[in-house]
């Protein structure tokens, strides 16, 4: 009663955002309902513009507002090395570490068979042209260490291991100011094997 | 570059919601550009009727998509007990707890002059009102022990002491399944005053 059905398909729409539990979509609900309207109707008009400029570039599947992207048009980087990532999200936390020059390529998903994930979903094709096309000198797999994870790296290593090509992953181990006690034993697991001198 | 104007409009404005950082806003974003084009569509839809839809009850100013609200015009509801809320969304989650079926009323603020809350924005006059109308046994203050909070259930008090009506507030003390480790000293202090017999 209290919860009108137009209220729950709000919070129901909401909790589908990644990371978005039950209890912040209700926040975030009655904010939108709390605040002055002008905050609603300009969101609304900001994802409606966004959503609309936004597609993937031809060459990586980035999503952009040019097709090809800003990175894939560049002449300020390498072609020598292609970086895999699962989402476009995913590219922008590796620009923000400002270490890497090189070319990206976005998946869209992870491999999950049980999903409904298989090759075709992961975009493999347009990988595969890809590769082709550059032929860097280095594939890096920046894929998350999860089960569907190590399945795609180990799927696309599969791919390219006859290429003359290195193929890296990144390194696993303890986070920076991760305590050894909240660690997983797999997590603890590999930066024991991993260890190196000091 | 990688952030257009329009990119970063949009995780801004999804920053604003309470509780949302900007690297929730930034995932939340991209993930509005990379699924399909269809949720983000039904999404804008939601926001826009539902906004649309809720106004204020005119007696307990409970956002409601109707006047007077459900609770207000509830049969079932005692008229003994008023229980005085920051916000609507306070009043879903003690509706949630199943204990209480009194009458509310909703502040909108907390008192804090020195963000320009004063006793006009948290509708004084309307509370004061509600009170004389309903003549209840009992005013429950539901504010979170805050600063404001606390300054807010002073004020109230100071409004109401002297009518014969009981005025009461939630307990303060350790949150069920809280480390004492992780407790402040002023919710430690508090369980340790309060304590009662096992």
């Amino acid at each position: 009663m209290l919860i009108s059905p137009k209220l729950s398909k709000l919070v129901e729409s909401l909790s589908r955002f990644p990371g978005i539990g039950k209890k912040t979509a209700q926040r975030m609900a009655w904010f939108l309902l709390s605040g002055d309207q002008a905050f609603a109707l300009e969101l609304v008009e900001t994802i409606q513009s966004t959503v609309q400029a936004y597609q993937p570039c031809s060459k990586c599947l980035m999503l952009s507002e040019t097709d090809p992207c800003p990175i894939c048009t560049s002449k300020e980087r390498s072609l020598d090395t292609l970086c895999i990532v699962e989402s476009s999200a995913d590219i922008q936390i590796i620009e923000n570490m400002n270490e890497y020059r090189g070319q990206y390529f976005v998946l869209g998903h992870l491999l999950s068979p049980i999903d409904g994930f298989g090759p075709e979903e992961i975009n493999t094709d347009k990988l595969r042209q890809r590769v082709h096309e550059l032929n860097p000198k280095e594939l890096i797999l920046a894929l998350k260490p999860s089960a569907e994870g190590e399945a795609t790296m180990h799927y696309i290593w599969e791919l390219f291991k006859d290429r003359p090509c290195m193929i890296t992953r990144l390194s696993t181990g303890l986070p920076f100011g991760g305590d050894l006690e909240y660690s997983s034993s797999n997590t603890l697991k590999s930066a024991w094997i991993r260890r190196y001198g000091v």
